[in-house]
């Protein structure tokens, strides 16, 4: 039984995202399908590829990930299937947003071009990825669905340089995501973010209600926090505002 | 293994939906569920109509849908089930939400009016909708399920005259669906939508960022769309905008 | 097949809740995954607790609820199993968020106190509760997850007194949930609610559109509602409003 998990722009409203999962149920009636999220912001690739990133580790190995934040849709933009080298699968559009959670994986192993006609132009997430992601969980082999790829198109992420990064994404709680991996983290550190220092803390309840507070999330990576309150709405930052780190 | 749809007005703050879920897998454990949206206007016959015949086709035939968008719950408006000649089955109200969607799957074939009692009176999604798919997925034969229903209530889709429809839709990204399918529509056309008139395109890349254009979109009905912007924004168009298709 | 239903405030932009059902695929790859709701108001306990008291009911014995809810999570709040007199599993923070649906399903019947560490600090979701939900729907003992639990934090809600109650939820339609039992109420009576008065109803369409009315809801509490309305707006009531009733 595979897992197919789905990450769109779609929104939740219109029921787009139920006819992808039909169309990978119309041939693949056993898979499971998980939703990661359909709410990355309309068309933002590089929105969608930290989400994609955010989720992938803790799925089991094998695992097939659909992902479709395509402003390029109808364009010769190339639609794509990869694999990691841990076996692990990706099908979407060739424009960066599956690359971030692919080398987390370990790295592409093979790539491919897909070659099938979709019938509409305008949704190949219901008539190109979701049917292709279904074969792949039926045992079809990935180079039999297109021509060997070369050259994808990079990760739309900005990477950090030195201890100076930025946010690259802010959450539903107003948690401030950095690019700066934890390895990159001296052992004892504070956070400047605009004009405002953060100190370093285990855990939220480390500090008082309302403080700020920096610590590695969830994802590895370094986050500015607030315990019970927003970080973002405190400091005032955004995607794109820098962040840097000084060893204490 | 049955796949039996989901599509209501309930939202998703509250637990409605889980709940029809408990109803259904009490009953048919190894049913797949698929969410088609429970974000349809509140009591928007009309909307869930569309949005239930937006989704359907794509689902393999014999596919359980449930839909519940329900103003009259609890007075005497019938419950009923519907089997298509393509062997898809319908359980909701009569109130025309199943109708535009059974037609699209080849039209009704036999229909019951439900004769089960639900434990509440305010609940049919839990207690009645959700159970008689259940049984339906687990076998049960349609005739048993209820009496034979006559005069079923019509759809509340407006039906377009000549070239003239209407947006029947206005999906996530502010494109605007029309009632006008593709095969009424010239093979070279420009349409007019209030003051705006807008050129025909193969699909969203061929135009410029911002424009519009008008294309036969995913659903097989024409759509006035903009690239990478909202084509409802833009138009100032509604649902109920006519929409007028002329040759060129 | 084990059913695990997940309630939590992780929202749905975010890919928190995907990564909790990755987690629990990994291992348990067989579960049967149902969202209960995920927009609980973030670190609102007592919404939490209503929530996951309302949909549990209806599922079969022996489910799996994993309810997170947890501003408290990474201090030294306890994480919790909990078994029902009627076998259902509940995990999660012990905060109360889980001790109204433990109650509604029979009461306690043995609880533990989990002893895993989890690799994260601030994500118990995924790495303690999703885990160990799979490894219960897999088989293993609850007595082997922890040591027994002793004094669980207590329900988070208002208890009510005699004939008065308050509002303990506001439903997407603006239908006002009260912590009035239907065993309390008299067969015929009448709410007082603000200046309001309310008359009792059988359902939303005995009385005219627009107008109040006072029912046993689906969850078997007294609500107050409004037919093709939002009691809320009509009433101006909220979350902890008083709720009277008179026999008649």
């Amino acid at each position: 039984m595979s897992v197919i998990t789905l990450l769109t722009d779609f929104g939740l409203r219109d029921t787009y995202v139920g006819q992808m999962k039909g169309a990978v149920l119309a041939i693949a009636p056993s898979a499971t399908i998980v939703d990661l999220t359909h709410l990355v912001p309309p068309q933002d690739v590089q929105a969608g590829a930290f989400l994609l990133w955010s989720a992938v580790e803790v799925f089991s190995h094998g695992t097939i990930h659909v992902a479709v934040v395509d402003p390029g849709v109808g364009s010769p933009r190339r639609p794509v299937a990869i694999e990691t080298k841990r076996g692990d699968l990706f099908v979407g559009p060739d424009n960066g947003l599956l690359m971030p959670a692919a080398e987390r994986l370990g790295g592409i192993a093979r790539s491919v071009v897909l070659t099938q006609q979709p019938k509409s132009s305008t949704f190949h997430g219901r008539d190109l990825f979701a049917p292709v992601a279904a074969q792949l969980a039926n045992g079809v082999a990935l180079e039999t669905l297109g021509e060997p790829a070369s050259q994808l198109v990079e990760s739309p992420w900005p990477r950090p340089s030195a201890n100076i990064g930025e946010v690259i994404h802010v959450d539903t709680y107003g948690n401030l995501i950095t690019n700066l991996p934890a390895a990159r983290l001296p052992t004892s550190f504070r956070v400047l973010i605009g004009q405002t220092q953060v100190a370093q803390a285990p855990f939220y309840a480390a500090v008082e209600p309302g403080e700020l507070l920096a610590l590695v999330g969830s994802a590895g990576l370094l986050e500015i926090s607030a315990r019970n309150a927003s970080a973002a709405a405190i400091t005032n930052a955004r995607r794109g505002t820098p962040v840097s780190v000084e060893r204490r």
